[in-house]
């Protein structure tokens, strides 16, 4: 009687180990949920090109070894190519992303076309404040079904990030770590399309054995690191965005009445203007842009200034085909992308409509 | 009478050899005119910021030493900040440069400000077909009157390569030769801003003692050096163009309708489309924009489709949200530059309406 009372004890006790996590249990690696959207890198050859196909757990075991560095489950979420990707997926896509940190797990990629992928990682980093875990992008240039495809090493370094990386929203692509909001598609085809705009790279994959590399399971040599942050605030999911947001490209013979069309809250609730240089706009009679954006002040539609540069920060009060602009009370997009700015725009416009509270909302950290 | 009658003899025959220029006279330099068409090159700050002001005699006196490689001469044609430049301008300098080939001068320099100088470069090209003489475009990041301006040694290149360099439109600017067509500013700020897209450099500058240099008064490497034409082509200039032409620069939720205001000739001639990643368009409901690029094409608008990645090229056959796109009568911008492809487009519609003309004619090559 006695012999089974004790039995009994030593059995509670272990199960309560066991469920505190105390005892040592097989499974150790970190959990990694893989949320498929689409994308070349799931891509295969139909009757008219290339469109998505692979599902997530075939992307996973189409690279063997990769569940040295996660405990990976797949999640089909999408099946786009990523032209298709409209803004209300960046809603879905940020609510499964929220979801698996809630859930505990220790990171998230999601792969994602790269046509639109900029766009989608700088929106989410707008739409989840303060994550607690690296929330993943990757994809491909080539189908992971091809020969001397690019996915296999991008998934393979994502995962890798997904769960040895600090918290925050990333692109990993082509052996690089570029935050969110400065990753900017530059190529339409190379391997290493995706550059950290006007910022450096966050980090770069190096070999295992490499006296740069962090650690064995992730080998980075660090560049901009982020500091890691008191856990002072929560994550917050803030999924509202009002996409009406218009880009005008100038050029030379650019026509006001072009955007005259657009000057009513009922066209577009935001304009972003691509100008020239440092983000100047002309101002030289018959083709004098400054009375229309006159006009959206008026109506209180923001007009954003960026530059049709790629590189480079907008600095308007440099050229006075700049000030004078800045003086109508446009936005200088500084030194955002145009994939931050635009989601940006849209993300801040879900909030208000009071021009003085996006200007503000504009000028504020880029991380969301 | 018999001296006197000798001398007369003498004294016309050292005037036939002066006048065919087969006496050594002291002047031997090849004659180059600077055009100055303002730009910050010759800015100076105003009230308001920078401002062109410099007139091209003082750019040259600016530059001591400029006169060793070539007899100067200047000429204000416009004191523009180039963003004010308008279509009508490009005409202008067209004509100038044109003139200059015809009174027999060596080489062309126009200084002109950076932010629109790959339009005037590409615009150029097809106005001026077959030149003789190199006309080459150049400008600077800083004033010529500011501290470590790029300004003298953009001025000093551009001379070098306008009075000893092939015929042909070239950008000269941070050290590199840059076809004009192939130009493009990819940088608001840096002095190497003009990369050549899609192309390798024409050749790029070095010290004259440099073993690779090509020649002591034009000390450039040569990288893609111009094949010598056979001097089959007379000098066309050819200056009619139809400025009326829209770029929409897509994004996550672009509206068609924001595409069909202007489906219409009397609102623009010619869109060109700056899609996604390798000339993807989205044809997913509710923003599927194949119906409204349809209107165009019945409409008889030519559409151009271009990326809106800034290097690599459009191949709307990859993937089936090109394909289906190209199947609708679209016309692939192949590698072309943005400045490019824009004002091509506008010189083509200036020769033809016809979509199947403006098709063949866009397909041709970029050299104009």
């Amino acid at each position: 009687m006695k012999r089974r009372y004790l039995q009994s004890i030593i059995g509670i006790l272990l199960l309560c180990l066991l469920l505190t996590g105390q005892l040592p249990c097989k499974e150790e690696k970190p959990e990694v949920i893989v949320i498929a959207t689409g994308g070349t890198i799931a891509s295969v050859k139909g009757e008219m090109g290339l469109r998505p196909a692979y599902k997530p757990e075939e992307l996973i075991r189409a690279v063997p070894g990769l569940d040295k560095y996660a405990k990976l489950e797949g999640k089909l979420l999408l099946n786009l190519d990523s032209t298709n990707m409209q803004p209300r997926d960046w809603v879905l896509i940020a609510k499964e992303a929220k979801k698996a940190q809630d859930e505990g797990l220790r990171g998230v990629v999601i792969t994602h076309g790269t046509d639109t992928m900029a766009y989608t990682a700088s929106m989410l980093s707008f739409m989840i404040k303060n994550p607690k875990i690296p929330i993943v992008l990757t994809g491909a240039q080539k189908s992971i079904g091809a020969k001397n495809s690019d996915a296999p090493g991008n998934l393979t370094n994502a995962v890798q990030f997904a769960a040895y990386g600090p918290p925050g929203v990333y692109v990993v692509f082509g052996g690089k770590v570029i935050r969110g909001v400065r990753a900017s598609k530059m190529h339409t085809g190379a391997f290493d399309t995706f550059q950290s705009i006007n910022a450096p790279y966050v980090a770069e994959f190096v070999d295992e054995g490499n006296p740069e590399a962090f650690s064995k399971m992730l080998p980075v040599k660090k560049i901009s690191w982020p500091k890691e942050k008191k856990d002072s605030g929560k994550t917050i999911l803030d999924t509202k965005i009002d996409a009406n947001v218009l880009i005008a490209r100038l050029s030379p013979g650019f026509k006001p009445e072009w955007l005259r069309k657009y000057c009513n809250p009922g066209q577009v609730q935001g304009l972003i203007i691509l100008g020239f240089g440092t983000g100047n706009i002309p101002n030289r009679i018959p083709l004098n842009l400054l009375p229309v954006i006159a006009e959206y002040k008026k109506k209180n539609i923001p007009v954003v200034v960026m530059s049709q540069c790629p590189y480079g920060p907008v600095e308007m009060g440099v050229y006075e085909v700049g000030e004078k602009a800045a003086r109508l009370g446009v936005i200088p997009g500084g030194d955002m992308t145009k994939e931050a700015a635009i989601t940006k725009l849209m993300w801040v416009l879900g909030h208000t409509k009071d021009p003085d509270e996006v200007r503000e909302l504009m000028g504020k950290t880029q991380d969301g």
